[in-house]
């Protein structure tokens, strides 16, 4: 089914302790599309400025993601520098140039309004709810956010929450928002926000699917390597909304199986810098790496 | 099989956001020999001082542990007094008084030396290689060790290491001992130390053992109450080697299952302060918390 993701794209300069890439192609959006482009028919919503070419159009293109969204503004794309260090766990943010996604509204061409799966990538949560209340009642809608809009926009950020199903979301952030250490409480008091499904990504620690009646845990794959954790998120986001919008199944063996995936895609989006790994990773290399999830996981009861 | 541990027994006195604990008894050998007593006969070596009554080792003689082992020294009981802050991760020692510990030498009864499974819980690397020595040929050796040693013994930890089948550490240990971030060439450090299995804590992300050819994880349950992480890991070793030795059985099968166990286990240790949880927990309530895991964790592939 078709998934409709509005986000951010953008140039990124990053430096691991693995090497470095200047304004390489990035952004939530992009990360998310990709990788959902393994699953499912995609389509984005996003600004980019006069420096973005036919080049990184095609990025978009050869993963037959819709770009009709895509709009082309006056001035330069949005661009992160950012470092990691240590056990990267965290990206210290060096630099933010907004330039294009200063002023963005995300507008929704009228061929993407029937979209049945859409993901409200972290974003303004009022842009985010002027993009939900667009769409005809589409069967899933996810949502991330982040420390930012927590802080300085949580009242839209509320009304944003009460509008989805899913929020997919950092560990601090779940923390942040809900007020509280504890997990399974957090993800309670999230429920209480609105959402439904509340998936907390714990990045090397793996993900957790909350819903009422349900938890369930997904390792990160334990690589030797890891090169570069931007985006990770994002595309474990990707992984995770493009299976259910591929199945069109939202029951609890589907979510189980999408949070894998998630996790799945997560754990290629690092192996190498940017979307590098992302754009060549095989269909066979996913599903050998889901069932290799299953054996890092299942035990005899 | 019988199990035999040797460690600290100790009395503590903690404070965590939920409340506080004078003088409870506690220490690394109480908690593992406690736990893994839910499995299998075990055997305990530890010292005690002159204010370890009839009241303490009822504890252990309640739950059918050989205290045969358990040396009443003159003196005080080794003490430790710490607190817990925030999401509880990590517990700061405000004191530690030794005590008889100090000079601790552990004599082992000649009834105790055909033990078939023996863990070395965290104390002077040279104490646990000495003890190593004694007995016959075990089936499956385990230890845990801790910073200070790791800092101050090096040379006498990987003496023991090259001695022991399985070290079961924290992960910062983990990463301390092997000198690098990344937990699988951690395991794989440690295990050209010696252990061929290694088993990493990681608290509230749960566990993840490593073996050549074998990664996986378990997660720790997922609790809306922590009130006392005190023995936590230690609770999980005695969940992991006490099902080991019930079974005898050291295949892939019986590892995975151990290392639920352990997980299963330190959830009802942190339930409660000290040992309170533990003392009355029902076989019944293991066994359903074990099959709880398997709902977290199990998906269709």
């Amino acid at each position: 089914m078709s998934l409709l993701v509005v986000g951010s794209v953008a140039f990124d300069t990053i430096e691991t302790p693995y090497g470095q890439a200047e304004e390489i192609l990035g952004g939530a959006a992009t990360y998310f599309s990709v990788t959902a482009s393994y699953f499912t028919p995609v389509r984005i919503v996003a600004v980019v400025g006069e420096d973005f070419g036919a080049e990184q159009r095609r990025v978009f293109e050869n993963h037959g993601i819709d770009t009709q969204g895509l709009e082309r503004a006056k001035g330069k794309t949005f661009r992160w520098r950012g470092e990691y260090r240590g056990n990267m766990d965290e990206a210290k943010t060096l630099e933010t140039q907004l330039n294009v996604f200063q002023t963005f509204t995300p507008k929704i061409p009228p061929a993407y309004l029937d979209s049945r799966f859409l993901f409200l990538a972290n974003i303004d949560p009022s842009l985010q709810f002027h993009v939900r209340k667009q769409i005809n009642g589409p069967r899933l809608t996810g949502c991330d956010t982040m420390n930012f809009w927590i802080n300085g926009k949580l009242p839209e950020l509320k009304k944003t929450l009460a509008a989805v199903d899913a929020l997919v979301i950092n560990e601090g952030e779940a923390r942040m928002l809900s007020g509280t250490e504890n997990l399974p409480r957090a993800a309670a008091a999230i429920h209480k926000l609105g959402p439904r499904t509340v998936v907390i990504k714990r990045g090397e620690h793996g993900a957790v699917l909350f819903q009422e009646g349900l938890i369930f845990f997904a390792p990160a794959f334990p690589l030797e390597q890891v090169h570069d954790p931007t985006g990770a998120g994002d595309t474990f986001a990707g992984g995770f909304m493009g299976y259910l919008a591929r199945e069109g199944d939202l029951s609890e063996r589907s979510l189980r199986r999408a949070l894998v995936y998630g996790s799945v895609m997560a754990s290629f989006a690092v192996e190498e810098f940017g979307l590098s790994r992302l754009l060549r990773v095989k269909p066979q290399e996913i599903e050998e790496r889901f069932r290799h999830f299953k054996a890092m996981t299942h035990f005899d009861v």
